[in-house]
């Protein structure tokens, strides 16, 4: 079958790499309907993390099961599945607790690991599902293609807006800032608008973006950054910042941002994996009771919670996706994403 | 009058000051009828601070108002008053939204500042007080003696100790650890278990303190620091660490016991002042969605919470205070809590 490989920076190919074959009794084997290129994928891409040897990637999509192994008790074949970015069996203390990516036999896409072998990447046409029952999430009934970008969503972009939205403790009649206008900084408009955000500034530069925001329910739109940046989002907030600031980008500048862009006794919500930025200013933090909370959002726990507003149409993140490729042209895919001359790419096997 | 002046490293003494005076309509003066010592007021006793030159110190006490200005519409004189450790209008934006301690126009006892001159330090026979009406609690009905010291206890350490519970988000049913076994953190003790807490471990290596922390509500003590203290919690807590730890000492090692200490998805909340520690490692805290909450304790906003249960005796936690002094002796005041001989002094004037 074809998957997509990184050999190094800036090298994606679509390559002919083995079937994948239950192992475990747990797992299942999933056929792809639908895989995208996530924002951390660029990470490797553009070589801030090296790449040492050639190994598969992607690590969201979603599919119809094909075959399960004999101890799985959920999950059946024929089911539309969404797979989270990640591996859980949905039963440990923290997977109790909501925190399902701290899974305690848990685990990651395109790693050798623990479950039976190696865990597929999930940019191929097959993947094998390990501790399938806690990992995937069925959508009943039928399916209508129409519907694959917005479900495709709640593998990571939506789940991870909704958890910056969740971290920050966003309410009603809050004033969110937003401080990323990828895919997930959208999704975490969409987000604060449903928790009940009355103001939600979006921090774009981007036109089609900032229509985009718009669109999911930005009040207020800011082209600054830096000084500038917390100025005009203080502007629009009674001069004190934004009581809730949604990072969604992970770098020194995009964190800095938002700390200072929350008012005194607010929150960041984060979600944008650190990615060479410093250590926090504690300091900074203590005088002004500003918090930080937020990680790698546990989004397999999020679908039942999202799953009917993205069905009805109630919100539309599927509208994030702006280009559609077949699995064949990753490549081009990741270039799009990487130039950002596409926020969200979908890829059909 | 009498009041404490530090004038170096280990230098404490107790000089004749001029009397304070009304300066703007907004104040009032204060005859204290009892003060005490923070730990923060052992940075610069320690010189981990630099005293640059002799000034005045303290700032936290309880009195009797002898005279108002004439803007004062609250406060009257004859009121027994509890003063928090700043200065706060209680009307600006950040006040109303229970962040005094970032008030727009409030400050910091012993410093020149914008209201009205100098604003005096709290170990003396009177104070000057800012923007009283903001500022000062007024206890009602009349004061018993044995009052003063769970009374004094709002004027920092023990809304300081619930702010880091409120911080953490402690609620019922939490299993908490609290770092550090100083008066905070005997206080927040007392704040976890009046918040629900039901496992309550409490890290000391000090009989004393350790008996007091039990008396408070403590189920567990660990004497352990660094791994085995963390182990120690974890194998308290299911293995995977506290819902919520509550931090009260404010040093590199202590913020890495507590975020260490915290389970996956759990949160920290300090108070702590950050002294010589490093900046909060992020990518740890990522990685474990260990979020972190608190800073300076808006402990006006406490006093009308907390006032009915200390005046009951619900919560005791004028119990912090194992040594009183005449404020003449200052000077013992601080080596005794220098030296742990004592956990807090109570100075009476």
């Amino acid at each position: 079958m074809l998957a997509t490989v990184i050999h190094a920076a800036r090298d994606i190919r679509v390559e002919t790499v083995p079937d994948p074959a239950l192992s475990t009794g747990a797992d299942a084997i999933v056929r792809v309907v639908a895989a995208c290129v996530c924002g951390s994928d660029l990470w490797p891409y553009r070589g801030v993390t090296p790449t040492k040897e050639p190994h598969r990637i992607g690590h969201e999509f979603v599919g119809i099961v094909e075959e399960v192994g004999a101890d799985v008790r959920v999950i059946r074949p024929g089911d539309f599945v969404i797979a989270p970015f990640y591996v859980c069996d949905g039963t440990c203390a923290n997977c109790r607790n909501g925190v399902s990516t701290s899974c305690l036999h848990g685990g990651w896409w395109g790693s050798d690991d623990r479950f039976g072998g190696f865990a597929d990447g999930g940019q191929g046409e097959r993947v094998r599902v390990p501790l399938a029952d806690g990992t995937l999430a069925v959508v009943p009934g039928p399916v209508g293609d129409d519907e694959i970008p917005g479900l495709l969503t709640l593998s990571d972009v939506m789940g991870t807006g909704h958890h910056a939205a969740v971290s920050a403790g966003v309410g009603p009649g809050d004033a969110v800032a937003v401080v990323g206008d990828g895919a997930v900084g959208l999704c975490a408009v969409i987000a604060a608008k449903r928790l009940g955000a009355t103001t939600i500034i979006a921090m774009s530069r981007h036109p089609q973006r900032q229509a985009l925001a718009r669109e999911f329910g930005a009040t207020d739109i800011v082209e600054e950054r830096g000084d500038a940046g917390i100025e005009a989002v203080r502007a629009l907030t009674g001069g004190i910042g934004a009581d809730r600031v949604l990072e969604c980008v992970g770098t020194k500048e995009s964190m800095d941002q938002a700390l200072r862009s929350t008012r005194p006794g607010g929150m960041v919500g984060y979600v944008g994996v650190p990615n060479g930025g410093p250590e926090l200013p504690v300091r900074q933090m203590f005088n002004r009771n500003v918090g930080v909370n937020g990680g790698v959002a546990p989004v397999r726990g999020y679908i039942d919670e999202l799953l009917p507003d993205v069905r009805s149409g109630a919100i539309r993140p599927g509208r994030v996706f702006d280009l559609e490729l077949p699995l064949a042209e990753a490549a081009e895919a990741y270039a799009a994403m990487d130039e950002r001359r596409a926020t969200k790419v979908l890829l059909r096997p």
